[in-house]
């Protein structure tokens, strides 16, 4: 089965390999405190840096989810203030979860097609920046010189991203923000288990102010850790090991982002030719590059996903509001151009 | 190298084969909302339930760490009292990680070589009893029976047990407490990055009256989300599959249970004959089956370290106030015959 699903999609091949790798050398039974733990943790956050064009002064954390990420902003960043850009379901429940904690969680909706306008958004209170870079329900994606513009007009507020489904799929300005936090089970094609923080010295230094301590995931408490390359709870060892050989077997995310690029034009050429099936986001400057959502009549969604499960292929469906006007088609590294030129063999009929 | 540190220990041999398993069947890339994943999960519980001896009424939920079990039951089950019983280092962490989240967190600390006595132990305002049953730190436990008599008077009160250590390795009453939690790469044999929190009706019906909803892993929603098999965030899929392998080829747990406590008897007959090193603990009525702590001098403990890892063998470093006065052997399932053999090899000139 080729899983298109925009997360957990494809892992890479040589996953089995690593895991044999990780038995023989005794990976598997290693104590998160020993120096082992700390040599491939150490690796894994340089390989990360080097890899993604991460800042050197920005921390790196192993958390257990996005969601968990989620929680730890709300807790260890946010006093009352936040303001959350969405247009899709992920970004709205990350606006949901905060509002729990806090109850000065503002929403700032906008639309689908819509081209956020910098200019427009302003935060006169202080507080953390919300923003969701890639929307996985919809396929959308705020640009990263968008954000940066936004964090330039607002220098004292934190920004905060959500890059789950982008995250090693495309070239982000880490710079343009404080907090950008994903998922190893998407762009990374890595099984799911694992997620990643990544701080700016603005975000440690405002956790540090607040300082709140009351939970095992405080991030000061997790920034204490780091200093010895260790979370405060066990953490999953095989996974970060796993994500330690595949960033050493990885190009430089420039490379990858133009594969990627060029693989979602691809996709959207391709579907602009076809007369029964469409591209849900129509424009090209919010279209994501990670997630290709593919709209549509019911019968012949219906019709693709049957043809597509009969040859071995699983298709993303369709998240909340499009849940039953499309389908979703992950264009994750991973993915291999003859299982991409398969898919498009089934679709090139409708 | 052959890992006796009490976990993450020896991990069983088998887990490669697994994971080529979970390759080939997609396993990897399969959506934590699917019918595949919730099939998946749902046989775990089963196997969980039949293996461990769990009351078919009790509720399984899969954590990220026992650390993340000890927010949920402060966040999710104790309003403000708690009483944390405890002789180590664990049991103090809970008390103060409880303690960092509500005032009431009573400590009620005990020596390591006494065995408590429930008449003595009443606890007049309610709250949730909080007990280690296997104390890592120091190779001691709360045998089940004493669990029971507690809880039996305290029926209004909940009654929560750390059994990180044992679960999976001797067996447990598990209808003597409420709550009971555990890591897999203990007694389980599996990597690292995998919670399990077993609750009883009274426990769930307790947190659907507190209804504390702030948390992604508030225990209600974990409830609700677990009617369908399925986790708030995105779990260790992986993880979750391989314990459902595990416990697929696993025995009854009163098997296991006869030869864990067997193999802590030879350990402790062979120790007691030794004339540099005992075991850490004498008195016989608290000593782990599980976790057995050597004690000696300095030098002798030093010697024996350097002469098991040329032997390519990894014994637990001391923990805690036994740090540099004890070195602890894991006495988990899968540790084989010839591996103690080899190691009883080593000890026996000392």
């Amino acid at each position: 089965m080729i899983s298109f699903y925009p997360g957990p999609s494809r892992v890479h091949d040589e996953i089995p390999g690593y895991v044999q790798d990780a038995h023989e050398l005794g990976v598997m039974s290693i104590n998160h405190r020993s120096d082992a733990f700390m040599a491939i943790s150490e690796r894994t956050v340089s390989l990360l840096k080097q890899r993604l064009n991460i800042p050197s002064d920005y921390t790196i954390f192993y958390t257990s989810s996005a969601t968990e990420c989620w929680e730890i902003i709300a807790q260890s960043l946010i006093t009352d203030k936040s303001y959350h850009l969405y247009n899709g379901a992920f970004g709205q429940k990350w606006h949901e979860y905060t509002q729990r904690l806090h109850s000065g969680a503002t929403a700032v909706p906008f639309g689908v097609e819509e081209k956020l306008d910098p200019a427009k958004l302003t935060f006169p209170e202080e507080g953390v920046i919300c923003i969701t870079q890639n929307e996985t329900s919809n396929g959308t994606q705020v640009p990263s010189a968008l954000i940066k513009r936004i964090k330039k007009n607002h220098p004292q507020h934190l920004v905060a991203v959500d890059a789950v489904s982008s995250m090693a799929g495309i070239a982000l300005d880490f710079k343009a923000a404080d907090v950008w936090f994903a998922s190893v089970q998407k762009c990374f094609g890595l099984p799911a288990g694992l997620g990643l923080m990544i701080c700016s010295p603005q975000a440690i230094e405002r956790s540090n102010h607040i300082a709140e301590k009351d939970h095992y995931n405080s991030l000061t408490f997790m920034t204490s850790m780091m200093t010895r390359w260790q979370t405060p709870c066990t953490p999953n060892v095989l996974g970060i090991y796993l994500l330690m050989r595949v960033l050493e077997d990885s190009e430089n995310i420039k490379d990858t982002h133009e594969k990627t690029v060029a693989r979602q034009e691809d996709w959207i050429a391709f579907l602009s030719e076809r007369k029964k099936i469409a591209p849900l986001v129509s424009n090209g400057a919010v279209q994501s590059h990670t997630v290709v959502p593919v709209t549509g009549d019911a019968d012949t969604l219906q019709h693709i996903k049957t043809l597509a499960k009969k040859n071995d292929i699983l298709l993303g469906e369709g998240y909340g509001e499009w849940k039953s006007t499309t389908f979703r088609i992950a264009n994750f590294p991973a993915l291999k151009k003859k299982e991409i030129k398969k898919l498009m063999k089934i679709l090139e009929k409708f």
